[in-house]
């Protein structure tokens, strides 16, 4: 497991002591640092079905770590190889959208060295969950280091000014292992005292900016505003937004981008105002196979009570309130898709790229071969 | 003062036994049906800027009690002239975007009989402030009979299946004095037996979408949803809106729409998807002054604390949870400008027209006269 820069903290590890996997439950986040433990596959399914942990990338590396889970746990099954085929499907249905769920539980289970000796099934699966870990703290490292060249960029035409970032939802440490994705250029950039500022989308119905990216932003000391999802066209409007970086949960290799639900509203904005808008996303997170992200990326719909209550912190702690009336229905979908004619670029660990197969192709030659475009 | 079609309750009412203006605290619902009274020019401020009442024709109405409640209190006054124009001037800023205020502050000011008599006088600015109610209540009568076309139109399409609506914030009868502006054509199709489905925005941060339109329209019986304000472009993306109407804070004579932040996203992804995005207004939300609504119309800029903090029903009664970091800051726009070239057209109480200045001075022509564009 890869330490994270400037930060001391991580949102998975596996605990040599016990051998559980222990992930920071980001629902309390960010009035209470709770830590749990995950000790089998329904743990896991758990934890990232009620988003315990989230983001495309953590998700990933939590079903890494359910595979090993699902070993450990396979002892007294009479039949190994089937117990362990049903459970890498239960994780890799825990949720539909993010696309490095399946990738990651497919990778460690191809990982696996055949036979019986499950003490070595079990070492190879955490080694494998590891090095996915690692890789992906490695490739937001370098998200960081290529889009901080944009804010540089940025920057010098601010002359001294902080340059406005807008973001939605959680893309962050939280939600990689290490730097986060949207925010790996942020801090970059804040490491080098460039001055930034970011405007936090709150991101209803969990409220992941609100919650997540503030406070993430807080404890690394990067100025930062929460607004509400409403208000980025009218700070757009205005000259108020320099740059949008978004995360993503699955993106085509067309460059549809399924992200957090409203980030096609900003993506929309931006389009109308001018303004940069990039999706920053480690490659795990294309899905090669696909190419119209409105058609064919399913959209996960939620309990419709994460519209109807808020979670908070009250007088008597964190608690959970209803806003609407009790009797009104209410509907909950958790992504939509930004098409690829409103992405500006993709910053990935590969570097910065047009959000078009020809872009995604030049820095990804061995993944879309071809020569023509995904229009054939 | 009228009384509403279809509804036993109206949002504002002078009590005849006690003189007070009596308005429903829209503070507390959906939870809690509280009426308040309004003795003062201070309680009526106080009730237009904490949003006890709220919309824009609903705040002209309540400041044209206010000029009255000016004059019953004036008594001990030694210069009540003086006095008069100082409430009034307090009753016009005590909010900036809403353009109904100062209009109807004056109204009912320029409608007081010359002299000392004050009994003459009061009587004078009661009744005016309740010919102004009672023009709103039927202006927004027959934006319903206007907007009703639109909806008909729709459902002989949809052959059968409900006409899917979608509006922002609440301008419901709650934000008018009965019947609402946007949702006027909604109840006028639902009483025809129209199906019709809203999807509600929940609107934050007061959630007015949430708390009083889904409220209204559980009350009237209404089919509706409640959603987040990320929402609605994902369902237009998928042909789950038929119809955007939205209400009005300020509208210029050149079409610019001034409403509550988050309405510009939504006309963004109508544009997108070819959803028809209309505007239902009463002409006394026109500011026939302004023609640039992003450069004029002054935006309120409210407490961050509205952001950070979330109001709802918890085990103990109503309560305000801490959503974000204790640490974080908040901004708070109120409304954003939505520009005329996003809006399919206005439903007004003369009709419906396009959001031009050509479309407006063809149902107007009084109020803009000339011939040319507004580009002179």
């Amino acid at each position: 497991m890869p330490s994270p820069a400037d930060n001391d903290l991580r949102p998975i590890w596996l605990d040599p002591a016990t051998g559980d996997v222990n992930v920071i439950d980001q629902r309390g986040l960010p009035h209470d640092l709770v830590i749990l433990q995950l000790q089998t596959v329904a743990d896991t399914v758990y934890a990232i079905r009620e988003m315990v942990v989230r983001g495309a990338p953590l998700i990933g590396i939590t079903g890494a770590y359910g595979v090993y889970l699902a070993l450990r746990n396979a002892a007294a099954a009479s039949d190994p190889a089937a117990v362990l085929e049903t459970e890498c499907r239960r994780l890799r249905e825990a949720r539909p959208t993010a696309v490095n769920l399946a990738w990651a539980v497919n990778r460690v289970r191809g990982a696996l060295p055949p036979g019986g000796d499950r003490a070595a099934r079990m070492r190879a699966a955490a080694e494998e969950a590891g090095r996915i870990a690692a890789e992906e703290a490695e490739n937001c490292r370098l998200i960081g280091v290529h889009g901080l060249a944009l804010i540089e960029a940025l920057g010098r035409r601010r002359d001294g000014r902080p340059v406005n970032i807008l973001t939605h939802c959680n893309a962050g440490w939280l939600a990689t292992i290490a730097h986060g994705t949207a925010t790996a250029p942020i801090y970059a950039a804040h490491r080098q005292g460039i001055p930034v500022h970011v405007w936090v989308d709150e991101t209803r119905p969990l409220n992941q900016g609100a919650r997540l990216t503030a406070w993430e932003l807080a404890r690394g000391g990067v100025p930062h505003t929460v607004i509400t999802d409403n208000a980025g066209g009218h700070l757009m409007q205005h000259g108020q937004v320099d740059l949008v970086i978004v995360g993503t949960d699955r993106t085509t290799a067309s460059g549809d981008v399924a992200n957090k639900i409203g980030t096609y509203l900003k993506a929309l904005a931006a389009r109308d105002n001018g303004v940069p808008f990039y999706v920053a996303l480690p490659s795990s997170t294309f899905d090669w196979g696909m190419d119209d992200g409105l058609q064919e990326i399913p959209i996960e719909e939620r309990d419709p009570d994460e519209v109807r209550f808020v979670q908070g912190r009250g007088a008597e702690g964190v608690v959970s309130v209803l806003v609407a009336p009790a009797s009104s229905p209410a509907a909950n979908f958790a992504f939509d898709v930004t098409p690829s004619r409103l992405v500006t670029g993709f910053i990935t660990e590969r570097g910065v790229c047009p959000a078009s197969a020809e872009g995604i192709r030049s820095l990804f030659p061995e993944r879309i071969p071809g020569g023509s475009t995904s229009g054939d």
